[in-house]
């Protein structure tokens, strides 16, 4: 049974349909909408579209960005023979906010995980090893701390080693700030085995 | 700083502005949205733009709608001589959803609420001092247990008692399920005080 009408029904099932928006969050959120200006909504409507249609992957490092090649890549700038492996534009994004980065980036959008059934072959690993022809220093793996992020870190390292290329994987440990009490076993494993020179 | 392209930037800034969206969850949505379809993310944005434009409130009850008059206001089944007074559309489909309610609606869009300015010429309330004047046995007003929702039922009831029209107020007490040693004192008390024979 319905209880609204059709137009706010279809907008509250297409709201429940995005990711951690419940039933309840799509009809708070379809009511938010419906009593917005009407030039509010046109932008909100306008802006998903286009944003939809503008954004492509950047034909060097595979982000998602409204150019053929993202603002990293054509910056001259940038340290093209340091590459560093992320999952997806996001993560990009974070350590870019470090603002001490200054090599490129190669997005993966995924990463390896058999019991998703994605295998390397569904990531943009190919692209990352075509990439590797050039002239490269270093790549940096930087894919997510998780099971699939080591799992993917340890078959692009295997991949790359014998060809010579220097492969590093940032550091695993403690994060700043981090209260020791609270931190699992295997970060303060990880932390230990990663210690420097004071 | 802006991480992201223009159109992503854009699609994340509209996005951070709907109620309870952080900016970590626009990012989300935001993404989740570009990895869709490009058909499922025209309906999307289709659908937001149409229920904007199509929704209107009823003529009579003023929930919101999609034609000139509801559903149930223009149900002859249903009893025009009982009116229920509720806050918004969500009310009224939640009290729909019981399937127990036979009368007719009565939309205000707000409640009462001099901390925030809204005083009674801010919600519909002439409007239903206008549907009084037709046939009516009986107001039943379903506002929230909230302060805003006890004070906006207070005013009515004074409003149209002189009037001599029946006016009821829904229940207060224990929510059925409802635990007792986990129920507040006020509503406690309340169910004390509306106490039925057995």
């Amino acid at each position: 049974m319905n209880y609204y009408s059709e137009s706010i029904n279809n907008l509250i099932e297409e709201l429940a349909q995005l990711p951690s928006i419940g039933s309840k969050s799509a009809q708070r959120l379809a009511f938010h909408i419906l009593n917005l200006p009407e030039e509010r909504v046109e932008r909100l409507s306008d802006v998903i579209l286009k944003a939809r249609k503008n954004v492509r992957y950047c034909r060097e490092c595979f982000t998602m960005t409204d150019s053929e090649v993202c603002s990293i890549c054509s910056n001259p700038k940038r340290d093209k023979k340091t590459i560093m492996v992320v999952e997806d534009t996001r993560d990009l994004a974070a350590y870019e906010k470090t603002g001490q980065y200054e090599g490129v980036y190669h997005v993966l959008h995924g990463a390896i995980n058999p019991s998703l059934g994605i295998t390397p072959s569904d990531i943009k690993l190919k692209e990352l090893l075509k990439r590797l022809q050039g002239d490269v220093d270093e790549v940096i793996i930087a894919t997510n701390s998780s099971l699939e992020g080591e799992a993917t870190a340890m078959y692009i390292s295997k991949l790359l080693k014998p060809a010579g290329i220097r492969v590093t994987r940032i550091a695993s440990g403690v994060p700043v700030g981090g209260d020791l009490e609270y931190i699992d076993e295997v970060t303060l494993y990880r932390a230990l085995q990663g210690r420097t020179e004071l």
